[in-house]
């Protein structure tokens, strides 16, 4: 099937021009974007040029930042196209909504992607949580912003999400392996002095069987980075740890599964898509964005020391 | 049918009680609450005492800030009743997803209410825009909060909404009439140095037929106070002013209809509940409180003077 890929700039050339180029389910027909291109495929201005020279595109699959992000789905949908989402997959929940009641009425898949959940371990994880009793759960995803965003301001504006734009990933793990749902209970969101964003946030759940659950996310770690979910169940405990790469059961680490589960994240979502597609069906979990957003409608801020890159 | 009210404050006593005597579908039953009680009616400190005494109850009905108000509809399904929510539903989104999921899989109703929306010129206003290309549109709720809520430190709080719980009520008659979804495209907050809440908000939408349409919220006011919608389409424009209870069309006031649909917001929440029990169906329309998390998420934070009551 076609593809096409609008906002052509980081994440699409390390993630989804590889996972299209290795995917047997997809050609990378034509790319959109204002500024970036990808050598040898034909690159467009608009949406609208794209469409009118490759009629044939099936699918778009929109990288760009969640703000200019739903005027594109929205057109994709209009000209009665498939589209896939980055994370997160809008700006706010309400476009969100908007899209997959557009979808729905128009006949075409929408995907709202959560890459972590492709981590390889994530499965064995859910796997392993499904019939046990939750005691204790703790997010920990620390990691540092001048490594990851240099000299970003955007991250820290109004709608930037500051630190949940790493945590969020952590949320979408949470959300997909914990047999119960969960929904906040209290959050505190520390402010730099200068910027409108959290740089480090603690978010504690509500679970129905009454587990501890909580999340740290710290956009200030220097040295070692976390991106780690610790579970104590009645019978036993787990350790995800590296973003969902690696995990440890009991202490033990558990061996990597070989084979089509364990092709990486992003080929793992242009694989699904293609599944989507073919069922004529749609994926829109939007659970780890209403926690970022009730974080920040329930949160408590606490100004701290003003941040500089 | 018999009816318990659970959390016996002031809007219980002005608002729900009255509906309630005053309505043929309903008998209150009895009340469960840890301050209040309604004269003549049998009084509970807990759900479960009041399940065991007076096990013919087959509705619960909230109306205890939005806070512990989870703890209560979860029990109220997990016991088999159908539970009717005060606005806003929850304090969460994530928590009303979940309380939505828990009654279908109960089989029972779940109503969040909006009062607002009863007012007695909405439908008339839904009815005459239905039909109509929208040019501009601007929601205007301000009031007083000292006159309000004096004293009540807790709105001001984080998690108490601030100008968004009465702005609720706007944005709750906006999304019942209006012919196409809105999704926020831009907010402010002006939050007091003092305070985590904001003490007004401005509001930007996007609006899939390049309507303009904005929101100004503003605790502050001091003399007359505006609760109004207008809206100028391309055939015409309308003011529904006074919370909706009001309607200019072109200028021009139209007559109050008198009838069932005008019995007053509350008495047609319980007419409207007693029919989602006897049709089995639910109600739990989001969108109003997915914009106030929105706003929250996407809005840009100004700090204002401090306020005190």
């Amino acid at each position: 099937m076609k593809i096409a890929l609008a906002g052509i700039g980081k994440i699409a050339r390390d993630q989804h021009v590889p996972a299209i180029a290795g995917s047997s389910d997809w050609d990378l027909g034509a790319t959109v974007s204002r500024s970036g291109s990808v050598e040898g495929v034909p690159s467009f201005t608009s949406l609208a040029e794209m469409f009118e020279a490759h009629p044939e595109v099936e699918v778009v699959s929109l990288c760009m930042p969640p703000k200019p992000r739903f005027d594109y789905a929205a057109e994709v949908i209009r000209a009665g196209r498939h589209v896939m989402l980055e994370k997160p997959p809008g700006a706010t929940l309400s476009e969100c909504h908007i899209l997959r009641d557009m979808a729905a009425a128009a006949g075409v898949s929408i995907y709202a992607t959560w890459h972590s959940r492709q981590a390889a371990q994530v499965a064995a994880a859910k796997a392993w949580l499904a019939e046990r009793a939750l005691r204790h759960v703790t997010v920990i995803w620390k990691e540092d912003v001048r490594r990851w965003h240099p000299g970003q301001d955007w991250v820290f504006e109004a709608g930037g999400l500051g630190v949940f734009d790493p945590g969020i990933n952590g949320l979408s793990i949470l959300t997909e392996i914990l047999p119960d749902p969960v929904h906040l209970r209290s959050a505190e969101l520390l402010v730099p002095e200068n910027r409108q964003a959290p740089i480090a946030a603690r978010l504690a759940f509500h679970h129905t069987g009454g587990a501890q659950i909580s999340a740290e996310f710290d956009w200030r770690q220097e040295g070692e980075e976390l991106w780690t979910i610790e579970v104590e169940t009645e019978d036993g405990a787990i350790r995800l740890s590296e973003g969902g790469a690696s995990l440890h059961i009991d202490g033990k680490e558990v061996a990597q599964v070989d084979g089509a589960a364990n092709d990486g994240e992003y080929p793992q979502l242009y694989s699904q898509m293609a599944m989507l597609v073919r069922e004529g069906r749609s994926e829109m979990d939007l659970r780890p964005l209403a926690l970022v957003a009730d974080a920040f409608l329930l949160g408590e801020r606490r100004v701290v020391a003003p941040f500089e890159f």
